[in-house]
């Protein structure tokens, strides 16, 4: 049997999984590339503590638990439904369900093939890497052989591409794009990351390239700003906060370019922190597109994406 | 002319200090050996941006500060006092002053022989290498040339130990030393750095046969126990806290042996938190003795050791 594993971040189902999603985020040794285990356990616990009781209060906003897992759920429904024959189930990086229970089903359903999915479109150590080697070191780890196939990237499929004009559109609901600036927020990185290599910048700014050229004159505007900075380093620039500012006075529709499912960083972020930033700057008009998410155009996308791995 | 510069970590002068404070300290590759600078300064922020306001309540229970600079500045007037042809001077390794301010006086001064005294009475590497290496370095990087001398510890100078016992008898005014427990506080350290070769753990338990020998059968019984435990890896055990556990019922005078001047382990963690842990738990009496400080005795001991560099 063949399988389909979606690979993601992961995010707390609930608000006591808000502490051991922080820290088996910080614990990441593609986040803090710090290579003593000890050591790197001890800065995760530090900087959890420090940040759960914010982190926790945010989710509360959200519900009490990241969307992430019910719009991972609806999009594995949808896509079994397409692919009757294929098994599809989902491995999270910091939250369960972990690639130790995927590999369990995949075993249990005597899955000879795999094709894993990350559901970042664009390649990054800090995602994408972290993804595929913690779902690969899982699989030795438990003696789990298979044929194994994965995918870097894939923010050049033509139908992920669609899904998201698609979900563009559906949030100007009718209004003129030519009175809109569209801004592309990607989450942002620090910058020495991506001087030592990873290719996420580089990935980013071809898709807003692509994107920009499917909606030709369309929007008044295009422009790449990044969210989710933390801390005292250089981190990718121009930071969305400054963007809006920037465009004050304008109307301004913000697509997550970086996320594929609504998340946090964007229904926390974007729908409630940046729009208040955004309303206390002067923004016109302040709107923020949903992510692909469970939509039938991304479900053509990611079978395409199967079918072509 | 010749210098004693002493040396320690130092704490806030101020609140508006405790955010560097913390900074500086978990950017401190002694505390955190995390080789690439630009993620220890990261790792150091977030570490800090979590810990820091209650650190900063912590403090404004001490009057808005540390007791450390005071107790320095009072050592200090004793000491030059006592040796008039030597300069006497401090350093910090996390707050101001800072070694790069300290050398600008010697050079002021035309001091050609520096004898620096780290103030703490067991070699660690997360102390007395730290301070050190931070003297030299910043010596190195101003082209500050002299005739250095340093020393790695003072546990055994008679003296200095003298100087304790006063305080654990001033502490127990006139109380019958027989009805009390004397536990000996050290600040604990992560047991991977005692593994790594850190002298520190094998320094306490040596300076505690000197002064139990020294005390004789003074006491019901003598322990040691360390505070200031943190975060998830195993620490030197026993913690105080186990330790007034496995006491309660009984009266203990508590020894903070790491530290030659009261600061916020001392007088917010021992003499606030661990007091009401005491309390909690059933201690029948908890008492907690001064750090040396600038005692004449102590002060006496700092020539003593001076003189013998």
């Amino acid at each position: 049997m063949k399988a389909i594993v979606l690979l993601n971040m992961g995010g707390p189902n609930n608000l006591e999984e808000v502490e051991l999603f922080l820290r088996n985020m910080f614990n990441d040794k593609n986040i803090l590339p710090i290579r003593n285990d000890l050591l790197r356990k001890f800065v995760a616990y530090m900087i959890t503590q420090g940040r759960k009781k914010e982190a926790r209060s945010n989710y509360e906003k959200l519900g009490g638990k990241s969307p992430l897992n019910f719009y991972t759920d609806r999009l594995i429904a949808k896509l079994q439904k397409r692919l009757p024959d294929v098994y599809v189930t989902k491995a999270m990086r910091y939250t369960p369900p972990f690639a130790k229970e995927a590999i369990k089903e995949l075993m249990y359903h005597n899955v000879r093939e795999v094709f894993l999915i990350p559901l970042y479109p664009h390649y990054s150590t800090t995602t994408t890497k972290s993804s595929l080697e913690d779902f690969y070191n899982m699989a030795k780890g438990v003696g789990y052989h298979a044929r194994f196939h994965d995918i870097a990237n894939f923010y050049e499929n033509r139908l992920y591409n669609q899904a998201i004009i698609e979900r563009i559109e559906e949030a100007l609901d009718g209004e003129d794009t030519k009175e809109y600036e569209l801004v592309f927020s990607a989450h942002s990185l620090p910058q020495k990351i991506i001087e030592k290599g990873d290719p996420y910048l580089q990935e980013v700014q071809e898709h807003v390239k692509i994107l920009t050229s499917i909606l030709e004159e369309k929007f008044s505007g295009y422009h790449l700003a990044f969210q989710s900075k933390l801390g005292p380093v250089k981190w990718l620039e121009p930071g969305l906060d400054e963007k809006l500012e920037e465009l004050k006075g304008k109307k301004i529709l913000v697509y997550p370019i970086s996320f594929t499912l609504d998340n946090s960083e964007t229904e926390f972020e974007l729908h409630i922190e940046y729009a208040q930033i955004a309303q206390k700057i002067g923004v016109k008009k302040y709107k923020v597109a949903r992510c692909p998410n469970e939509s039938d155009r991304f479900v053509d996308a990611l079978v395409d994406i199967y079918q072509r791995m």
